[in-house]
């Protein structure tokens, strides 16, 4: 069995198919119509099914050993300003991260390893999860049962920082870890024009603000990355009273431990030395919201193998500070997550992520499930 | 005539009144039944009386000259939390800074003049204004021709620092000159994760907090007095977006145009020479609100001189960085503003104005009408 | 006897000493010259001298009260730049501050006394002090007994703030206290490529120099006045490694015990609190060099009533950040230091103080006089 | 001829060689002494030298093609604290980073050369370096002519982060450049105690430290590294004046010219901003002292080969924000810089480069020898 000429064969099907979810995005959680389309299909190719809400956990094949593939289901709060004929219709609502294209290449995957099932030597384990996009899906999916007995674990995101086409991998971190600080500085209030009867908490939250500066110019290795960013502050309900309070909330990256854990430690220390500087108090709360997507040596090794062997062009991944919910099977399984390249400058398809005309190339998602077969039928 | 005598005769009418505004608070512009029961009295009296919308311009006697009294009457949004039988009957309105009182006191000068009115050597002006408390309501009153033909000018303020009946007088400035400004920084926003394609206008707005108080402490002479609080600062909508733009308003106090100048400029020059030093822009608006109070010496000195012939306590008054906007006034006419002391430990009166259980001590207010009388019947 | 008559008799007497004096100008604790002609003068009008080092205490009269006058004799490391006959023979040394004005009219006076020591009502000490500029005589004369029995004492200042002959006299505190801060942050230092190894003090003392403005802008009342300057920071030898320290040494003012402890106590929270935060440490050492000088209200009207009555011209004279060891005096007990104003335009006279071309309107010097011998024989 | 076993035969040579050289430090551009037994050696073995200063171009071969190794010379002042038969004999001098070592292993490889110049593919260039250390030796030598028609260049470092024998090698930059910036921040000095006549010059640099911290961690991607540190700090002479100027000297890193440009602009530009925001004015002087050292992919390639063929252990190098002179070369000609781990726990060979006790593990020169003889021997 010859994973890209099976591809092949049913390349216009995965088109066909990301062009019905793209049509027809749900925000995270709120994936129905796509899992229930996504269940048919398998129940339909022999796959044992088990539901996780609007997840699909499902199973096929009889060896000792189970690869696990996953694709992402839900969709963005973006209103769609591309001019095609498979535009989003529904307002407000967008495949803007290319979750429409994981679904499809992963469901084009799922047909041919059920075509093939005598050949496959191991069990292969799908994971259709919902709520990549802020909702931690891969948690939900993990309590569900979904690494049960798994021995590895893949995923593909297609990549407009990579041609199309282009297969992008790299053992080690390759995507930042995530966290999320509140800061509630206390000081005390008072008449705006009677400073000193007051604790006024702005110089304390600009000295914070600065002081956070340093843990990235001063405490983190230079050849380390982490970033600590104040997205929010709020203060004061009068131009002319001092206000008691000033809170902050913020976020920070990360790629292994150590710089988390420094940035946390310090956040709390540069708080709490400040704070008794001014006669002031705080409130801290600080929470990683998901880990660094690291991969697995051997396994992202074997990625590479697989693809060159297929013919695929392959390269060393670029790390990035974004974060990708991937992670969470990661810390649990090794395996490896990869980036298949969709920027297509001759067919402007150039937008990041995210963006509100952002597309995929199309002709490349074959490649994708070529690679998943490849991975399914390997002997690990 | 002696105007004690005449006031200590009305002294139990003068409480009865400040007794009845007390318990029905009016905010600012919304004194309707307050310049009612004026209005009439004065009508009775034989004033002649110009509306300026809740406010009243009324006017008795026949000199060259005219003196011109002047009280406030609104209320504040507080919930008074005072055990007495004329304790405010309306929920969140308290007169807790004694317009109650300057308002009763006036109407029995009122009340005293016509009953003299053949011994008055000057023409007598009384302004009952509105909306003292951050309404400008004397600037209402000037337009609506309060201040027409007027040689001099005085107002009292019961005042919680000054032991019971003392009176407390200043030449030059007494309460401070206020101003307001909205400062806009305007960075670039982005990806949490991905701040140098940004410019964080968080950095630059705690810089900038800093930095202002450098104007405080660095540029003013130290001789002087002058604040800049930052009330009100917000920026942002998520904790791992980076915002464009942080909000800051504040205000700032001086006795004199060298320091609000200062002030002003100062605060422009931080925010050009910083935001330029980031990449960044902004929008500053400056405003005065208004101008200190300055008494004019003579007027001071006359104040004085009354008041110690009638055998009051006269004590110099200390400056406060409050602000009042009888200053409007005294920057068209010279005059003076009267702090009449109203602490009285043993009757438990010792909380600070715009106290929920800020009260008078009533013994005295008789002492404030005599004081305008006195002045009504000066020669000047 | 009138003070003001017996001071114009020797008018010129006292020029020429104080051009004898301008001429020969010594610095603090070497005024060997100066109080050798004072001494001899002394012994020759009937005083009994004391020496303490270079400083002289003399004793007249027979009251059961004493009243001290004191002036200052050293001068300035600071070359003349004033084309004058009497101009400073000594290079790089001058009486820039007017301490020979000083010391001629307390000679002056202490002639005038000797004459008419039968009427005089008071035993009268006279203080001719070392080193008041950075030296803390007044410190030494205390020590010396200068005070012992002292009811009451006096010192002039001649005055380029206050035009020629006019006196100032203000009660409460005139001129500020001082204090002097010497801080060390001790990081911890490395090489200037890797300061994740290390603990870098210059942004430590960067928050710590901005913390100390939030002392003067937010903690102290704005209605007193207090200054805190960082005067000198040292810190690293080389520029491509970390220093582990950064030094700084400063001043504070204040005019008052409520200020100084305020600035003192503020100082030592930020410091603690800012090394806290970066996990480094410091050291502090605050000292007060010299108290504010404080006049008696009852003094300090006496000096007016004096004046006044001698026809001269009496201002209230304006608060000022300098200093003036005589503060040392007026510690322990009760006087008044007086401003003798001697700027005068037409002769060029407006130089500052310790200014190369400061000089002294020599028409007024037995105004100075007339005022002490006026205190003199003042009965208490 | 096989490069190990050659290498092997003259072990003991090399070893001897070292201490020789460890035994007789000698400071950059004073190496006298060894460069004139590495030209004793190289004449007797038949090379052609050119001597630049204490440096040494040795050239041997007829190849069309040149291939240049390198070795530095240099000594630190160090006093050596380790307790060997071989410690320094010079006091406060020593090979305190492995400088003897290269010198050897370059002198062995020139051994190997001679012997068997017959099989020579290429010229072989051979360039002994004085001055690594902070004096830019490379650039004396590349102008020298170390580099004329030279084809590929490489170096090795012994290096403590690696296990004893491991060939570390990376393509790409491998070590930071380093640049060093001087500023002066201009205000307008006075006494301390009138803050309103001067601009003071501490506020202004406070900020500056704190707006470069921004630079790294707001305006480099984090996915780069970066170092800005400020060594030094110097401002004002009296306690009590506020000085006219403060002076900074620091450093930056960088492994790219973005990285570099970006540096040197953003402090400029935070400079200018906020010295204008403050009325002070500032004088910059930015240099880059050295690039960064970055390894010609395809060289980093043949190293990799050779040394994987002779049997080595090789591994990826971690990149360093140390600086190396090498850099020069590698700016001029595709090369590659090479580290030989020195670490041997078991013989307590642990401590870091300039440390007192930094010493090498002799057991593996002879491989450093052998990867030089054998780069020489390939046909690029």
């Amino acid at each position: 069995m010859n994973p890209l000429e099976e591809a092949l064969k049913i390349k216009e099907q995965i088109i066909a198919w990301r062009r019905d979810f793209h049509m027809h995005p749900e925000l995270g959680y709120e994936e129905e119509r796509t899992s229930q389309i996504v269940e048919e299909h398998l129940k339909e190719w022999g796959y044992k099914i088990k539901r996780v809400g609007t997840g699909i956990i499902a199973e096929i094949g009889n060896g000792t050993k189970t690869i696990a593939l996953r694709a992402d289901m839900d969709a963005l709060p973006i209103q769609e300003e591309n001019d095609v004929p498979y535009k989003s219709r529904i307002p407000g609502k967008m495949h803007a991260c290319g979750h429409d294209a994981h679904t499809a290449m992963l469901l084009g995957t799922a047909k041919i390893i059920a075509q093939h099932v005598d050949e496959l030597p191991n069990k292969v384990r799908l994971v259709f999860q919902p709520a990549e996009e802020g909702g931690n899906g891969a948690l939900k999916m993990i309590e569900g049962g979904a690494l049960e007995n798994v021995n590895a674990i893949f995923g593909i995101h297609v990549w407009r920082n990579l041609p199309s086409g282009v297969i992008g991998i790299r053992d080690g971190p390759l995507m930042a870890g995530v966290g999320k600080f509140d800061v509630k500085i206390i000081g005390k209030g008072g008449h705006g024009a009677l400073p000193h009867e007051t604790i006024d908490p702005m110089p304390i939250a600009a000295q914070a603000i600065l002081a956070f500066q340093t843990i990235i110019s001063r405490n983190l290795n230079p050849l380390e990355s982490g970033v600590i960013s104040v997205g929010v502050i709020k203060g004061g309900n009068a131009f002319n009273i001092i206000s008691g309070e000033v809170e902050m909330s913020g976020t920070y990256r990360f790629f292994n431990t150590e710089t988390k854990d420094l940035i946390e430690k310090r956040i709390n220390e540069v708080l709490k030395g400040l704070t008794s500087a001014y006669g002031a108090s705080y409130e801290l709360k600080v929470e990683e919201i998901g880990p660094p997507t690291i991969n697995d040596p051997k396994m992202a090794e074997l990625v590479k193998t697989i693809a060159k062997r297929m013919g695929l062009n392959v390269v060393e991944a670029k790390k990035t500070m974004g974060a990708e919910d991937f992670a969470f099977y990661l810390q649990k399984v090794p395996g490896a997550f990869i980036f298949l390249g969709t920027k297509n400058e001759a067919k402007g398809i150039i937008h990041p992520h995210h963006h509100p005309k952002f597309d995929v190339d199309e002709e490349i998602l074959h490649l994708g499930t070529a690679l998943e077969v490849g991975l399914a039928f390997e002997t690990l």
